[in-house]
């Protein structure tokens, strides 16, 4: 099972890479730099328009579209929307990163309504913010809530459930579910809780990965694997959260399918 | 004098990282996320949001609140005013960082309504920024601005005492006052001055030191000594500002107490 | 002809790090801190305000102004408007980057209304923006365009006439004309088209040179060789475009007269 996870994550990787594809970002100010660096770094091409006086264009352009609401305000989430309407009827897969939802009202309130009326091939956050999404009074809400009594690997499979998406929870491991199976992922590296935009990043890779493979469990288990594989790479070359931030491009840059292959830890169930 | 600031120093660095202490940001576009990564990189916890409809529930989760006017706008200032009227409430420290004051009316006079209305903790800026504040004739204004006929050291004090808060005035030497005792920090480095955000980070340290210390005027020594004997470090181990950028927040992130107290160079009068 | 044009690059450079302009940038979210710190290692002062109550008073204390329309809307577009308004009545250079131009209507009929109603100093963009600004049959339009049937240096020559500017067409080879004369820059490295934010820092050289030097046909050929040189032996120190984005900024820091001279590749017609 971790071959077959492995060999899909390395074809999508050479895709990418042929392809080139055109993944549009509606993002935040603070990682929006981070977001287009990856992108580029693993052989895409990133776009970054808000307006709504273009985002419908730009995303039609586009060969899937990233919605992330780290610094969220009310002519964003519109543009949300008008880009949404057209991936949606397009058919490029929308991703969704709810930045903080749990944290406020405001970013659960929006996250969830984007959900109710959109369709979103993919869901990626992390444990609190997708507790949140499912208001379910077993787990417990908030940025750096721990779910209780039931196991991540539970709220990955409800959420996808309940919002019929792929779902990714990332943290120390990472789940990805489609409501029918599940794929953990083993790769990863604690610098990477103390990067900011480390989320974001692994938001557009799966953008990435999405817009050229078809079905989005798989594309969105190798997409944070790759990361993963990549985030333990660079975390051997460097000795803080600083360079790290740098040399993760230069690993993402020059990765080769080898290396991909035999040190992916992914595991489906 | 000097021990009992290192002493202070080292034991505020432990609390932080042991605490990991909730830090909202309301800031600019421009180094958004050296704001984010320097408060990770020292231990706590970075938070960013900016929207009129969710910075007071925001606030009332932090343990201290940045207000960083780097781009400012209506909104922005709107968000301030929200965020700071609930910090002021709940008694979390308020750091104003009052970016470009005297370069613009509008910077110069949004920073003076914010202290005239809302109880600021701290106030970091440089020499031009605090004497644009002051609107003393005594005193230069304007970005570049070096004081004549009064000492920095002087304008620092006079700041305090006017709007009764502690102030730091970051440059060569960085002098910070409660009003009646003054300390002058003799760490930092010139590259500081040549990339840009290291003020802001400087204000993101002041007001994640201030989140678990009380006494802000040793909070605040403390901040920008750690934060010149971390840039010294890292500008030994670079040959420019590119680098001195990423290896800073590794210096931050791996700095042990010995090093910390070895290195502090501060004096109080 | 070449060494007429090394000789004005090095006399440029110097003059920057004696005279520090100051350089005021309405730019974009995703690449402002890249646009701040390649201006601060260069030897120049940024500053970036946005907002429209503010924009007049700091162009009229600018020495140059960048109009980056990476992220643009409508109080975005405002601002430039009021900002070049003032560098117009000043007599400082205007410098337009119009990102993304021929990807959104929006986009192109934005920059094309700041080039009919206001005087333009310099364009800086790829062949596919520069080719959507002229609107010609002859070429086409669209981002990641390629000109067919003309050459790129033909556009730029086009671009130069129909608008009566100096145009810089980056890429493999940089084109820079007047309408009249053509010049050819050969050095640049493949990374910079995998680094976010390489043409905003373009950008902001052509505007950092020319506040310096009055004649723009050299100091924008200047500032693009002068970026090319940096950017190879920048590729030469890393591997991979992480690295890379942070040793560019050391190389321009530490530019000595001599390696310049001797390693810029360009040639006038």
């Amino acid at each position: 099972m971790d071959k077959k996870i492995a060999r899909k994550c390395a074809l999508i990787l050479l895709k990418i890479r042929q392809k080139k594809p055109l993944i549009h970002h509606i993002t935040n100010m603070v990682t929006a730099n981070d977001n287009a660096n990856v992108t580029l770094a693993i052989g895409a091409s990133p776009v970054m328009a808000l307006s709504k006086y273009e985002v419908e264009e730009m995303t039609a352009q586009a060969d899937s579209l990233v919605l992330n609401l780290g610094t969220l305000n009310p002519d964003l989430i519109e543009s949300c929307w008008l880009a949404g309407k057209v991936a949606n009827q397009k058919g490029i897969p929308v991703i969704l990163d709810p930045v903080g939802a749990g944290a406020t009202q405001y970013r659960t309130s929006t996250a969830k309504k984007i959900l109710s009326e959109m369709k979103i091939a993919i869901i990626r956050g992390n444990v609190g913010e997708m507790s949140a999404l499912l208001d379910d009074p077993r787990f417990i809400k908030g940025v750096d809530a721990e779910v209780t009594g039931l196991s991540i690997s539970d709220l990955a499979q409800e959420a996808s459930k309940r919002y019929e998406t792929v779902v990714a929870v990332t943290g120390k491991v990472d789940y990805i579910s489609d409501g029918i199976h599940l794929i953990s992922v083993y790769n990863g590296h604690p610098w990477l809780k103390i990067l900011t935009g480390a989320g974001c990043m692994a938001s557009s890779l799966c953008a990435t990965f999405a817009s050229v493979e078809e079905d989005h469990l798989m594309s969105t288990a190798a997409a944070i694997g790759f990361f993963g594989v990549c985030a333990e790479i660079a975390a051997k070359k460097v000795k803080g959260p600083g360079l790290f931030h740098q040399v993760l491009f230069d690993v993402i840059y020059n990765m080769d399918v080898e290396t991909l292959v035999s040190s992916l830890q992914v595991e489906m169930k």
